[in-house]
Parts: C-alpha cells; sequence; structure tokens
C-alpha cells in the first residue's frame, strides 16, 4: 500500500504496478498535484486543472492499482493496517509512507493566521483569489488615495523567487493591459531571507543571475533579513521594522510535523523512530523503518541520506521521485528474496524560473543555462513531467498564448465563500445552500 | 451604466465601447460566465475557467470601459445612482439593468437547502465536487452493499437534457475506465418533468429524439411528474412516491424574485413597476422602465415581450444578447434624439445536446440536426460563441481529447472545506488558516 499520491507516491506505485501484486493507492485528494507549478496558479499563469491530475486516470490501464481516496489518519505498525477517516482500516503487507511534509512556520506569531502557503492546489487558488481581490480593491481606492498593493515574500527557494518574479510580472500586466487604476510605481513586492542569498544550493552564478533579474524587475530583495511576526496589516522584522503589507507569502520552507509519517516516531506501538531537523522521519539506509522491513517512508515526509552521507538530501521533487521509486524496489526485492539496497540520490540538477524569457537551469556536470536558454530549459523539462497529454497541450496553450500576448492568464476570482462542498469523507449529503444573489 | 456581465451586459457594454462615453460595468464577478456549457463543468468535461473569461481582458481595448468587481445592491431611480456594497455609490446618466436570475424553487419544500442548481460557476464546482465524491462514495462502499448512485434531476429543458445526458456517460466512464466499483446496473439517472414532453419550445421531432436518445442511453425519463419535496435521502413525488437519490439537481426554472431588477420594482422611490410571472420586470416596449426612459432592463431580468406581442419571450442567451443589444442601441439614439424603437426577438433557433455525438438543434428555417450533425453543429457554435481565443482552444483540446479517448476530463475534486478566501469586497485581509494535512 502507498499513503500519497505526491511525486513519491506515484513513483512507487508506477515501480509496483506491473508486478502481479493488488496496489493500494490511498489519498485525500482524487488528484495528484504538480507542485512546481503552483506558483503559476497562484498568479494567475495557469488554471488549477491544468496543473492537476485525476489519479484513476493515472493507472487507467492498471487494472491491479486500487484508488482509495480517503484521509490516511493513522498506521497501526503491529497489526500492519492503515486507519481511514469514514471507513474501516485497511491491511498492508508492505507500506509506504509518502505522506510529504506542510508549512513550517519555525514559531514566528502570526504566521499561520496571518500568510499564504504554496504547497497545496487549495493554498494555490486562495491566493490566487487574494492576491486578486487585492488588485481589484487597489483599483477601487487607486484614484483618490493612491494605495497600491504590498506583497511580501519570506523565503528565497526556488517558490519564493518564482513567486516573486511573476507577481511583478502580474502586476505590469494589471496596470499596462488590464488598465487597473493604481499607482504601478507604489506597488511593491519584497522578498525576505534570513540568509545571506537567494537560492541556496544553486551554483554562485545562477543565484546572482536570479538576484540581478528579479532586482531589474522591481523586486526588493532583502537578504540577511528575518522576520519575527506576521501580523494583519503585515509584517515586522527582527530589527523591529514594520512593513505595512496586503499579502504576505509563506514560503521558507516545510515540516512533516503534524503530519501522519510524523505520527509514525511517536507511536508506542512502533519503534519510536527518530526524527530529522524539520521533523522528518529518520530511515535506514534503505528508506525503511527501523524495526519495520516492510514499512518505507519517501519523499518530503522522509530524513533521505544525502549523498556522502553527510546530511539530509533536500525536500525537493526529484528526491521524491527517486525515494519513492527506490522504495517500490525494495519492497520488489524482498518478494524476490533479494537483500536490500541502500539508496543513493542522483542529483540531476535544479532550476528556477525568474520570469519571463529568464530562468536558472544547473545541470549536472557544471552547465548552468541562464536567461532564454534556461527558461526554454525549464519549460521543457516541466511539461515533459506534467503528466497527461491533456494537461500539457493545455498548458501549452496556455503558455504560448500569454508569450505572444500577454494578458490572457485564467484570472478568474472564483471559489465564492458560502456553504463549502462536501468533504470526501462525510457520509451526509451536502445542502448546497441557496443562491445568493441580490 | 452596466450592471452584469452576462450575455445581456456584454452585449450592452459591446454596442455602447465604441462610442464617446465613459461606460461602467459592474459584477460581483471579475469574469463572465458562459453559461450554456455549466452543465460540462458539472459533469467534468470541462474546467471551470473554460467556460468564464476575465471581463477586464474582454475590454481590454476599450479605454472608455471601466469596470468595477463590486456587488450593486440597490439603486436609487430618483437620484440616478447604483449603491455598491462596501463602496460608495456610482451615479450614472443612463442604466441597463442586467442582473440575471436565480433558481426558481415554485414553493416546493427543501429545493433551497437540499438540491443543486446550475445557474453560476460555482454552482457547475459545487455539483461536480458533489457527484464526484458520490462516485467515490459508491466505490468505497461498493463491494460490500451493492450501492450504486442515483441522480435525480428536476426539469425537463436544454439544462436538464444536458446534465442527464452527461452523467449518463460519466457513470459509464467512472465505471469502465476509472474501474470504479460500484453495480452500474443499479445507478440511476432519471429526469422528472412536470409536463408531458421534454424540450418545450422545440420541434416535436427534436423533442422525440432527444427523450429515444436519452433512455437509450440508460436515463429514466419520468414525465409529467410533479416533484412535491426534496428532502436529505431524496425526492417525494406528488403522487406521494419517494425516490431515494444521492444527488438533487434542480433546474425547473429561474426567478428574478430577490434580485436588484425585482427590486426596481418594490422600489417606492421609482414607479412600482410591474411584475410579469417569475417575478421579471415588465418594460416599455423599447425594455426601458416606465417612468425612467433613462433605465432599462435586459436579459433574464427582464419580461421582454415575444414577437407577436403574446407572452412574454424565453430566458434564453439569444433574447439576452439581443435585448441588452437593443437597450444599448437605445441609449445611443437617445443621445442622438432620435426616438426609440421596439424591440423584437429575432429567434435564431435553440440547440441541445443529449451526450457524445447526439444533439438536436433547431434552426430558423425549418432546419432540424439530429445526431451528429445536430452535435456537430452544436459545437462549432459554442466554439464560436465563447469568448477568447485561449478559452475556444483550450476547449476544443478537451473536446477532442474527449472524443478520441475517453477518459480525460478534468475530474478534480477541488475546493476543500475549510476558512473560505476574502470575498472581494471584504475590506479586511483573510486569515488563511493552516495546513490541515494530518
Amino acid at each position: 500500500m502507498v499513503i500519497g499520491a505526491g511525486f513519491a507516491g506515484l513513483a512507487a506505485v508506477r515501480r509496483l504496478a506491473p508486478a502481479p501484486l493488488e496496489v493500494t493507492l490511498v489519498d485525500r485528494h482524487n488528484f495528484h498535484t504538480f507542485q512546481p507549478l503552483l506558483y503559476q496558479v497562484a498568479t494567475a499563469g495557469l488554471a488549477p486543472g491544468d496543473v492537476a491530475y485525476p489519479v484513476r486516470t493515472i493507472f487507467r490501464r492498471r487494472p491491479h492499482v486500487r484508488f482509495v481516496h480517503a484521509l490516511a489518519t493513522g498506521v497501526d505498525l503491529a497489526a500492519q493496517r492503515v486507519e481511514l477517516e469514514g471507513a474501516g482500516p485497511l491491511p498492508y503487507d508492505y507500506l509506504v509512507v509518502a505522506t510529504g511534509a506542510t508549512a513550517a512556520n519555525f514559531g514566528v506569531p502570526g504566521v499561520a493566521e496571518g500568510s499564504f502557503r504554496l504547497y497545496t492546489l487549495e493554498d494555490a487558488r486562495r491566493l490566487r483569489n487574494h492576491v486578486l481581490s487585492v488588485l481589484e480593491k487597489a483599483d477601487a481606492a487607486g484614484g483618490r488615495d493612491g494605495g497600491a498593493p504590498v506583497f511580501v515574500i519570506v523565503g528565497g527557494g526556488p517558490t519564493g523567487v518564482e513567486t516573486a518574479g511573476a507577481l511583478v510580472e502580474l502586476l505590469d500586466t494589471a496596470v499596462r493591459h488590464d488598465r487597473l487604476q493604481f499607482d504601478r510605481l507604489r506597488a511593491r513586492v519584497i522578498l525576505f531571507d534570513a540568509l545571506d542569498e537567494l537560492l541556496m544550493g544553486f551554483p554562485a552564478r545562477a543565484r546572482r543571475y536570479a538576484q540581478r533579474v528579479l532586482e531589474e524587475r522591481g523586486v526588493e530583495v532583502r537578504l540577511g533579513t528575518r522576520v519575527a511576526e506576521v501580523h494583519p496589516a503585515g509584517v515586522r522584522l527582527s530589527t523591529g521594522e514594520e512593513i505595512a503589507a496586503d499579502t504576505v507569502v509563506w514560503v521558507a520552507g516545510v515540516s512533516v510535523e503534524g503530519t501522519l509519517a510524523a505520527s509514525l516516531a511517536g507511536d508506542p506501538r512502533g519503534g519510536g523512530q527518530k526524527r530529522a531537523p524539520g521533523g522528518r522521519v529518520e530511515v535506514r539506509p534503505d528508506l525503511s523503518l527501523e524495526g519495520h522491513p516492510e514499512v518505507f517512508v519517501a519523499g518530503d515526509a522522509a530524513a533521505v541520506p544525502a549523498p556522502g552521507g553527510r546530511g539530509w538530501s533536500p525536500q525537493v521533487a526529484q528526491v521524491a521521485i527517486q525515494s519513492g521509486d527506490h522504495a517500490a524496489r525494495q519492497i520488489l526485492r524482498h518478494l524476490r528474496g533479494e537483500p536490500a539496497q541502500a539508496f543513493t540520490y542522483k542529483d540531476k540538477g535544479m532550476m528556477a524560473t525568474v520570469g519571463r524569457r529568464a530562468a536558472v537551469a544547473w545541470l549536472r556536470g557544471g552547465l548552468v543555462l541562464r536567461g532564454t536558454p534556461g527558461w526554454l530549459a525549464w519549460l521543457g523539462l516541466h511539461l515533459v513531467y506534467l503528466i497527461g497529454f491533456r494537461n500539457r497541450a493545455v498548458v501549452l496553450v496556455n503558455w504560448a498564448w500569454r508569450y505572444f500576448r500577454w494578458p490572457s492568464g485564467p484570472r478568474l476570482i472564483f471559489g465564492e465563500p458560502g456553504p463549502a462542498p462536501a468533504p470526501a469523507n462525510e457520509v451526509e449529503r451536502p445542502r448546497p445552500g441557496g443562491g445568493r444573489r441580490a
């Protein structure tokens, strides 16, 4: 059984699917989310459906793969059962836990209540609705008091860099093409990071390039700066400085605390697993749990050993895909009576786009692409990895259209407040509520 | 000023835009919804963004058109001002009220709380999430008690017929391609109408064809049958018969009661406008309000005289487009000092799709297309009328893909319960709430 239909979980199921096994995949959503493009959904470049793909469609041709649309609430390691919300427990022989992570608050007050994150499709939709509403409000007020939107982004990793780059482009589009009326010169996008450089982990050239392009395009990059508090009017820095902001996007890192994987560690029925920084579950070299060779942890939830054995691999898509695949291979080896193998992460490089025709791509072997070549590499790779011909075609149409004639994004403020739809696990029929059009 | 960015409002603004006037368009949503395809969103054939288009993008090249993203709450006819929620009133010289309608309950108990409608994009998204969740639940229960989903649709007009046809196809796809495990033979789609035939207003041939195709494809068509109550377990018919159902879709008609347009009639400052059946506002032959030659009502909100002067025209897209355009023409004529003209509805025909490669298209001149020709006409016409090249291209990709290889719809259960995004008119920043992944 595999819990989680993210990069790690899908990779595991893909590896297991051809074998003569009953494979069950459990996820609380009925779709896989292509997380690297969530920032595009959040900044109105792509529609939610462009970066998500139904799980059942992915494994349509695999009759042995069964999808269970449910929230897994716990694992009984001793009884070898996964507990589900609103349904009976499911037994397993082998288990891959690939439940991902959540946004890390690092103990900063106000983050949970006052900031947006960008880890799930729902996060992206909420942020987009908010950003577009902020622009509309600035337009409504603009003529009078010169109000202009201010966006604060906390975290200078790829997500922060990409979101900041896309937000300045959205501001330009809003003023130039949509003729929203606010003072563009007073509108701000501010990117904070506690470290002294952006894109930690990228080569120095790529990092300098990203910062230069962002600044040329109007992002205020403030490095070596710590955000001490998020409050309704903006953020307070550790220096005491107050920054007024409409929107705070918190993409400073992720944590495994509070997730199903984390509960494995505290489980008295389990072995009391060790935890690495960020709450990641420490695993044996083959990614199995100590004392439970039939249970593996993969992806963001796992403390995957880094190449060379010093520290842990980053929580990125490549590690998730490779570790999910590795866990599944170990299951197949175990079934064949072969010994377990240690996982080795093969770092193929990193990429981040800074905006239109500007990206950094760092490929293994030392090649660093910047500018248009970097952007084309980024675009091509993301198109290849998107699941499903339809999504690829639709995203290509969107991107081509946006490229040749800017202002075409799916810029809908959609998902109005009101009675929520039925959660999938609820048994009662929802009461959909009335048309409240006045 | 124009209130409402539906078919009527857009047609009015399009006509006014080239003139040397300041045109203000007010809508509570920042997008236009292509209502004829909402049933496709509700049945997972299209994504929400495929049938909606940002208003600002539509009028990008029209610098005199200003869009105000706000909910209009009232009209002060005497002072010539439109009142907005959360903002000051806007003065007007001329006004076109095109605020549409809402679902009509016809006084049937339980409809408002217990049924889904299909008039707004949000309605469609809610219904889709519900339908897909019902299928997932049937799958989860299927092996055990043989439970199978039952969908009840009330209303045999084009929306009801199209929704019923699409739902049986979705059921087939779910079982055949997605391998959901429930008893397809026990799954039901039941279409009720109080009249004795479907598609009231279509030629008899087209009506018989639609009913035959629906029944061949597995829809239970129950005509001359009135639904007396909607309750959590299903519906009760006027005969007393109980039908258990997971889902009740109420598309029996629309009403103008409770909308802004309806408030014009009751306004003591206005003239006390007359109301036609369904709460529609009675207008003079030129579509202006009695006593207010500067105020027009168009689209679903207006009781538009039928050709020949007997009764009123149906509340369909063609009438909306033509009446919105007519109202704008009268404003231009008034400005030039020309006398007002009476509105005449030019009925160009009607179309309804029954499913894949089956539609009825009734064109003026008496031509009735059925089957594949009807379906191609329906498809072509809808593509032409969809706003924006990008939407047309994306919808074409979706349809082509779905046609050649069924199971590719954007079948995401998306928009989870939880803290709602900020309503556009609220001034405070929303508190986006935490990642609740367990």
